[in-house]
């Protein structure tokens, strides 16, 4: 097991949570007098004893206009920096691109603990993230959005599209560093899923503000050591929407998504 | 034809020109003295009467190191800034999320003409750039690496899987907006693909360095009204490895690779 997920285990073991954490940052939606640098510290030490791990998406700050002194990037960079102290981060960043570019992208991973992947352009695309081999790969599979159904249900040889290319993200792990995006949306293809997968941990985002299957995320999620993640973002960090003690509200939603999932480990 | 596509058919027919010219900064190919932003300043002004558009690839901004006053991400701002004063811009991106992040991402139309976009997570996750009527989208369809052969080329239903996504692509184009990037290192698979694909113009990179076609890349990539473009990068900004005149060395090169191409259109 590479040292991501090792530490992934011992996090996991030490908070007894497979929660994972969202930190997307949507500034009409934090109080007026708090800066999204507050905001994101809040959420994180609220949530630190409970969050197996932290998941930015980088599109929340790429966007962000430059205020507070700095742009959204250096906000990226210092939220990265504040998770880490207490939990494993995963950057989700979808990326993927040739080598020449993929190269330069997989130097977000010297900031972040994981990245999440897009496996359209093929596993020479993925090469730079995958052979880092301490640092976690969570390869897009099958999504939480209606629209997965468009590509990644696609029939090849008798099969979704999205079991091919867990077949193929097996084939990639030569360094056991990799792991799977599955959407708890879709809980009748998880089952199935995971035998395709053999025992990759899946990241499991789609419960909470989208409704995925909470049982289905845990049981399926999860690979014969425990080791999986169950994300939630707007769930737990806007649970206290237009409230000022947002962040007691937060780790009150992760206790919560804690207790639930814990039912089914 | 939408706003973006009308103005690179004027650029094309004004400058007599489809090329394309990638702005992918590598601080150890560019001389001493010389920073990111003038670098590219000066390979802009040089190429600027030859280039139809220009396509900065976002991976070679996030990585670059907090330098010259600020980040990366300020140098590609500047950089998409001063290209567009003298062709459209194309973030390359490969971009694709879940509507929510999807739409974040969508607002770094805000600032270039048009965007590369990943398809593998389905149409509602690329609705907020498709939606941008007056901005071009480009669907990643056949790439130029080996590893495309990976998923992209995964038979479904008696057809490469990339076949379905330029039909998908084409039925996502209500507004008038969305092109294909098909790499000139499969020649053989263009002919073929330029059928499915109906008449949207594509964007092919991997003449140059990447050793593609040009006869196919400008025969199958342009659509009915000759608009289409083809991209080199590393072939012209890097032309002058070493050299200090690495401007007018990129100048020749652009209009070297212009000339190519316009035997076959």
């Amino acid at each position: 097991m590479t040292e991501f997920f090792s530490r992934l285990k011992e996090e996991i073991e030490t908070k007894d949570s497979v929660v994972c954490v969202g930190l997307d940052p949507v500034p009409s939606r934090i109080p007026d007098d708090v800066s999204v640098r507050e905001f994101n510290q809040l959420i994180i030490e609220a949530t630190s004893d409970v969050a197996a791990a932290y998941k930015p998406n980088a599109a929340f700050y790429e966007s962000l206009d430059p205020v507070e002194g700095g742009n959204g990037w250096d906000v990226l960079l210092e939220t990265v920096e504040e998770a880490g102290f207490h939990a494993p981060v995963i950057l989700d960043a979808k990326r993927g691109d040739i080598g020449n570019s993929s190269r330069r992208y997989a130097e977000l991973l010297d900031v972040a603990d994981a990245i999440t992947v897009n496996p359209y352009m093929g596993r020479d695309s993925l090469e730079p993230f995958l052979e880092r081999g301490d640092s976690g790969v969570f390869v897009l599979c099958k999504t939480t959005n209606s629209g997965s159904s468009d590509i990644q249900d696609l029939e090849c040889d008798g099969r979704p599209l999205y079991h091919h290319v867990a077949e193929k993200a097996v084939e990639w792990n030569t360094h056991g560093n990799v792991g799977l995006v599955v959407g708890a949306t879709h809980p009748e293809a998880m089952e199935e899923l995971r035998e395709t997968s053999g025992d990759l941990p899946w990241l499991v985002p789609g419960v909470g503000a989208q409704g995925g299957d909470e049982e289905a995320a845990v049981e399926h999620g999860t690979d014969s050591s425990g080791v999986g993640l169950v994300n939630s973002t707007r769930g737990i960090i806007y649970s206290g929407d237009g409230e000022a003690r947002f962040d007691s509200a937060a780790r009150e939603a992760a206790k919560k998504l804690q207790s639930s999932l814990n039912r089914y480990r």
